[in-house]
C-alpha cells in the first residue's frame, strides 16, 4: 500500500479568482495584512502497490493526465508511506 | 511578511464525492491499482507580518471561520517562510 500527497497549485501568473475572493474577504473580516492568497488543491491517494518507484511514475502520469490542468497548473507529488 | 500553507482536508468519515469521482475515472483509465481518492484544498497565503506566532493565531482564527468549515473539515497550517 503506498499512501500520496499531490499538491495541485495554479501556474505564476494564472489569474485566482477564487484566492481574489477569499483575500478580499479576509480583508473585510479585518484581516488587513493579507497580501496575496491562491488556492489549490490537495489529494490524498492510496494505491494498491509495493513499489514507490514504479507508483512514482504511476502518479505523475496521473496527475499530467487527470489531477492537474498541465496548461494552467504545476504538481508535486509527495510519497507519504508505502508498506 | 510571512508565508504559510495550509491544508484543509475532509474529516474521517465524511463523505468525498469528488474524490470517489476521480478514483472512478482513474480506474476507468486503467489506474487498477487506486484504492481512495480524497480531494482537499492547498491554500497559500501571504501576511504583511514579523511575528509568527501572532501569524499563527491569525491563520488559526482565519482557518476556522473562513477557509475550512470546522464542522465537515479539519485544517493544518505551516509557516513556510517570515522575513
Amino acid at each position: 500500500m503506498i499512501r500520496a500527497n499531490i499538491y495541485v497549485t495554479l501556474k505564476k501568473g494564472v489569474l485566482d479568482p477564487q484566492g481574489e475572493a477569499v483575500s478580499r474577504s479576509l480583508q473585510v473580516m479585518g484581516y488587513q495584512g493579507v497580501q496575496e492568497v491562491r488556492i489549490g488543491k490537495f489529494i490524498q491517494i492510496v494505491l494498491d502497490s509495493d513499489d514507490p518507484e514504479a507508483a512514482g511514475r504511476q502518479l505523475e502520469e496521473m496527475s499530467d493526465k487527470l489531477l492537474a490542468n498541465p496548461v494552467i497548473e504545476d504538481f508535486r507529488i509527495e510519497i507519504v508511506a508505502g508498506e
